[in-house]
């Protein structure tokens, strides 16, 4: 038997969680919470998902065939650790839940790091988070950012300015904005991307711009980073590979350029959702200076936090102290590793 | 009597050279050149400019019911000084043509450096181009980078970083795409526009990143510069906003935070084409830091080079030497300038 997981909310990261959830075999997957009926609880259902729900939404769900399984509360009581998907800064409502039935339970990116006492990002500070009762994982831009950062190291840093082009909305939200604009993030520099670094790295010095430009499919990030001293080609794309996290590959041998082509390689690649769980790093976009590097970089907005949310939990649930040997296990689990095989060796930084 | 222009090639550049021409009472429009009929050439017809063709287009023409003026070697025999505004890479063709008749001829940025000798940007090197024969305007993000650049002086500088965020194409240019990606501008970094930056500046050191996003409006561009001595925030913003060029505004007091809302404002300015002839920087999106700063623009492609253009012809034809007067006076032609005049004066660098 594995860690009983609870996932608490099933929009884009709650399922992501709940499927990666169940394909780890030290997990075990008791349930959702699901508060609206809509065509995911159904496919959920389909699918032998567990359903919990309101009270007051017994009936509701019922009408539409899915039998809820209990509360919201059972679901939270019955587990050994709860994912808090629930949209931002709902989860700091939720948190009582969570402390009065005495469960550890893991935060998004979207709640403020108040909520947990640890922001968290795997190749920064897994080793904090062993035994933590609350976590927050920071939120897919940071998290692209942070495995840059952390796969060269912070000690080796002097600065990173960075600049953020966000897709409008994920694809489903077709509500959203905007159309046909380049619009401003934040109405100041930085934008909340640096300050949210700094909450798992705080002595990094970091700038941050973020643009919102519409499309759905992934963020790009440029980062321009001052080393402390120099790095040669080979050691920086050996320091980005050996994170486990990012998929270096080069534009122009794959004709790989764009996010609509790299979303196209995870479809024809079966990826479940064609999801995209690391950052992808165009190699012929990382230029090298003398103590400094520019690289652009693909962020898949829904999928990212994926890998780093399983991972929390090993770490959570005193199950494993090294962080390196728990990236392999979820990158096994998830299938990350799989397209860095299909990358010629010789498609490496430049 | 003022100088006798032509203008050869009636597309997005083109046909505002044009109507900028006739706002100019110190020149005298010939003419445009026109190579395919449609709806420009109607339009342009009815309201008075005459048109040149090919010879073996005038039957054509004729049909579409615009007697053609004469040849297009006609256009420029006629003419003092013949702006180039044929298609990328075109102009170096058209060149011949403007030996044959000795006159001097405006490129545009699409060309390669070389169709000219020098490569031109007002704020920068105004004087270089004082009686010269041949001149090339940069194109639009190259013209916005340096009305930055020497606001402040290029002797002030140490390096800049741009990360540009390119529109998809121009409004009426619906044949291209990315429909729903951001794309990579070039294989390799910088992208061609720090090169360009170097064709009219060359001690600057630049890198610049350039990703295409899908909207036609504008682009942004965020650029980070790195300054030999501080500057503070009145000197910054009396430095742009003395260059004429440059309009500065508050995103979060106006409610502009987008350029699909810097087009509304111009719509309703109601400023021909929504032409923005401006760099338009964000306030509140310009950060000091002790030797450097960091800033956001938006950049009209269609417009943009315009002004540019209209100077750089008073260079030529030796009508003035002192860049600021032209400025000056090019601006009140254009209108530029009235627009500043509703930002309140508290809307400033911060």
């Amino acid at each position: 038997m594995g860690v009983k997981v609870a996932v608490n909310g099933y929009g884009t990261i709650g399922k992501r969680i709940a499927d990666a959830v169940l394909r780890v075999k030290d997990f075990e997957l008791v349930g959702v919470a699901k508060y609206t009926v809509d065509y995911s609880a159904l496919l959920a259902h389909r699918n032998g998902i567990r359903i919990f729900t309101p009270r007051e939404k017994f009936a509701e769900f019922r009408n539409a065939g899915v039998e809820p399984e209990g509360t919201v509360e059972d679901l939270v009581d019955g587990a050994d650790i709860v994912y808090d998907a629930s949209p931002g800064k709902q989860g700091a409502k939720n948190k009582e839940l969570y402390v009065r039935y005495n469960k550890p339970a893991v935060f998004q990116g979207g709640e403020s790091p108040e909520v947990a006492g640890l922001s968290y990002s795997t190749l920064c500070n897994y080793e904090a988070a062993i035994g933590k009762k609350y976590v927050r994982v920071v939120s897919c831009n940071t998290t692209g950012m942070l495995r840059i950062i952390c796969s060269i190291g912070t000690g080796q840093l002097d600065s990173v300015f960075a600049v953020i082009v966000r897709r409008a909305s994920d694809p489903r939200e077709d509500h959203r904005g905007p159309v046909s604009s380049i619009a401003l993030d934040s109405s100041t520099i930085p934008s909340h991307h640096a300050l949210d670094v700094k909450t798992v790295v705080g002595d990094v010095s970091i700038e941050t711009v973020a643009l919102v430009v519409p499309t759905t499919l992934m963020h790009m990030q440029v980062m321009n980073v001052k080393l402390k001293k120099p790095l040669s080609t080979d050691e920086l794309a050996g320091l980005l590979r050996s994170s486990g996290r990012i998929l270096v590959l080069d534009s122009t041998l794959l004709k790989i350029d764009s996010t609509g082509k790299i979303v196209e390689l995870s479809r024809d690649a079966n990826r479940p959702r064609y999801d995209i769980y690391e950052n992808v790093v165009f190699s012929n976009m990382v230029k090298l200076a003398k103590e400094a590097f520019t690289l652009v970089q693909a962020i898949h907005q829904e999928a990212i936090v994926i890998p780093e949310n399983l991972d929390v939990a090993y770490a959570m649930m005193n199950l494993e102290t090294d962080p390196l040997k728990v990236v392999k296990k979820v990158n096994e689990a998830l299938g990350i590793g799989a397209l860095q095989g299909i990358i010629p060796s010789e498609a490496k930084a430049s």
